[in-house]
């Protein structure tokens, strides 16, 4: 056994264990701490072959087996659990240790205490861990706020055990304060965003063109093959493999179609809102999952409407279609989402480097995607970029597949099969790259109703009209 | 000049000038208050023929000129001016006084001035006002909640003052705390949906039929003589026959298309997401308003992108299903918002009546409608109804009108014309009435990637699977 460890954790469930697990493989030294006995022995034998793991459920013990400055991550379910860790740990720590939150934690409880324990001499990291269980263990992707000058002791560990793309490392630091908290919680709202863009599209693909389980797996496999490369389309295939070990047939099919969520993508909505961006796929995702939560009142309405009965459509040109469309709405969700970063940046005082973002998500992450790679080179181009849609490069991307867009979604209008995720995504297409909307019309209204008065085209000036 | 007035108003700007004449109209004394000596003279002299007028710029001659129990009405902006006029009139007031926020103030912020008030022995009521600055002058909707107790008092001056539909009040007491402010809240952003709805119908007639903004403003002042007989129909089709006194044509041309919001809306998007009740024709208001102030992008993208070109579609055949298309999106509106009003009255303990409130709608404010007759019959029927859409009396008006929609919103798709409201309200709809959602995959997603469980169709249990 050591005497001084690397690295501590506090918090030894799935996604803390798992990480402990990951540091210790890449050589260091790691101390882990929970207040369940049994997580604690459980981790020491996991650990003990490896003679770099140690654990106790004592806060002085752990924080006195670590070397200084101490780096302590903490990753304990978000909210009022997080202060009180702090408080534990608190009495045992010296100036300049390092307290790194590695949970979805809100951003400005983030703000809120890297200012407390600023005071106290205590440096103080958000930083989203993405990739699941899994990642964790084999390689997340990790995202870092808080102080530069204190995040060279952390980096040495993050970017060994960070996944990796093409040999770079998925960490890297984003900016001050809860920038890191920020940058996780859109990185969730995009995630909401294209896991309802898969999950309408493989119901489209089931109900207008009648694929069978088999046939989707296929078909989102080859997908995965190509430019819609990424772990939720890989999953997906997946997924839509398994047998029931219950039954007969595929699991899919027996689950139930009322969706959960933590918080995350809300947040992110209700933050753009905030901010005055607008990201309605990701908006949209978060009503789908509370659409698909009144599941009572869906079956209610499902006996008192009539729905259209789909004209089927030939598979291939429908799987083509829906690749295309899945791409284009693939794209307006990230453009959505970064949009959202960009103004945080300013509003926040972040100093993202947007490219820097797109480029530590292509891998470890839920959302990673050969887009990404693309994603990166057009921020990195220009950190100055506005949307991803007014890049040169994308141009073509959206443009070659916007039509299939128009055409599904045209398709599930008439059909009656909700695609809301892909018409939002082309709502919000046609909208912004649309000079002129008709918005003069609720700007006439508002000095009609309320004298909130209006700008003109064609010259200089707040103007008001006595209407009536 | 009388001794003591019956009523007092702080804040004399258009909205509370024009409500504290309409007091006065209805033969009740009131006194006027405003920092401002300028709009207290322009009081007093409008209001001098009356002999029920007065009005000082002196917070203790205001307080001491009003019987009791004094009921002080707050017309001022929503914020910190608020809680300054409140205590500039606190060391004036006695116990049983009355307190009422006429404006759009944030209903948490309402909560905490009411319990702070009472512990001084002062009722204080939130009282959204609806109806603009005629509807304050001729007879608004008003929307109050507080002391039950304490409304007998304020009830003959609210009752007289406010727009009558078919000889009844257009104001009730809606329940404790802040219920009337939330009311009043979840109001504005169903009128964001309605005019978002509006525009982009505008919009389609004119790309898609080619009408002219006089065929637009008969088209809209025929569906004003039907069922979509509302304030904001009529009023655009006041607007669109408005000409420009600084040019040539039709002033609606003239106006930039970048519309402003004040909040309220965002507030009701963003209430109904940590509530968990979809209100996505709402959100896409909100959306729609913050993608239009960024007009400087949209010009850059629309140089980048091209559209397709609309196929022109009959006029009449085009006008009629705009109309059927308008109806059916009005509906799934006003249904979004009420069952936002139905789980916020359990929430927060409103207690509130759904019919009552429908009909407190029907004359005065900006969503008045003739629709909200059907509404209040709706929900006096049955206050535990969960949505409209569950009501068999709009099953009928839903299923007849919902083809138009379809066709709409996949020509606007085709076409390239935007329609999110009328798409957001189609998807909603389809979604809301399917038993079956795919969003049994983003369960399996969830539980593939975060070990998040899920449930089953089959048999009761929370499961996991190993996936991989």
């Amino acid at each position: 056994m050591a005497d001084t460890y690397d690295f501590g954790l506090v918090g030894l469930g799935v996604m803390g264990r798992n990480f402990i697990l990951n540091v210790a493989d890449n050589g260091f030294t790691a101390f882990g701490n929970d207040l369940d006995k049994e997580k604690v022995n459980s981790l020491i034998e996991e650990g003990g072959d490896t003679n770099r793991i140690n654990a106790s459920t004592d806060a002085s013990t752990f924080v006195n087996s670590l070397s200084a400055p101490r780096k302590i991550m903490l990753l304990v379910p978000a909210g009022k659990i997080v202060d009180a860790v702090i408080e534990g740990l608190l009495p045992h720590l010296d100036e300049g240790d390092i307290i790194i939150d590695g949970g979805n934690s809100f951003f400005t409880d983030t703000d809120r205490r890297e200012a407390y324990l600023k005071e106290k001499g205590i440096n103080f990291f958000g930083a989203g861990v993405s990739g699941g269980a899994k990642g964790a263990r084999k390689g997340p992707s990790i995202m870092p706020g808080g102080s530069r000058g204190a995040y060279q002791h952390v980096k040495p560990i993050f970017e060994a055990v960070s996944a990796k793309y093409k040999g770079e490392p998925c960490v890297a630091y984003l900016g001050p304060k809860s920038a890191g908290n920020y940058v996780k919680m859109v990185h969730n709202g995009i995630e909401y965003g294209l896991m309802q863009l898969t999950s309408e599209i493989y119901d489209l693909m089931k109900k207008a063109g009648g694929l069978t389980n088999e046939e989707l797996h296929e078909t989102y496999a080859s997908w995965n093959a190509g430019r819609l490369q990424s772990f939720l389309v890989e999953i997906t295939s997946d997924i839509l493999a398994q047998k029931d070990d219950l039954g007969d047939g595929h699991l899919v099919d027996k689950i139930l179609d009322k969706a959960k969520q933590k918080g995350t993508g809300k947040w992110t909505s209700q933050n753009a809102m905030d901010l005055g961006i607008p990201v309605p796929t990701i908006d949209i995702a978060v009503s789908m999952r509370e659409i698909s939560a009144l599941k009572t009142e869906r079956t209610q309405a499902d006996e008192l409407y009539d729905r259209p009965t789909p004209e089927a459509i030939v598979k291939d040109s429908l799987v083509n279609k829906a690749e295309q469309a899945l791409y284009f709405s693939f794209i307006i969700t990230y453009a959505q989402g970064m949009h959202q970063l960009a103004d945080a940046s300013k509003e926040y005082g972040y100093e993202l480097q947007l490219g820097e973002i797109a480029k530590i998500w292509r891998a470890g992450c839920i959302i990673r995607a050969a887009l990404l790679a693309d994603i990166t080179e057009a921020f990195n181009g220009d950190n100055s970029l506005q949307n991803l849609l007014l890049s040169p490069s994308f141009v073509k991307k959206v443009q070659e597949t916007v039509d299939s867009a128009r055409e599904l979604v045209a398709y599930g209008a008439t059909s009656g099969i909700p695609l809301p995720g892909l018409s939002n995504a082309l709502t919000y297409f046609d909208a912004y790259t649309n000079s002129r909307l008709p918005l003069n019309l609720i700007q006439a209204q508002r000095d009609y109703f309320g004298s909130h008065t209006y700008e003109r085209l064609d010259r200089e000036g707040v103007f008001h009209t006595d209407w009536e």
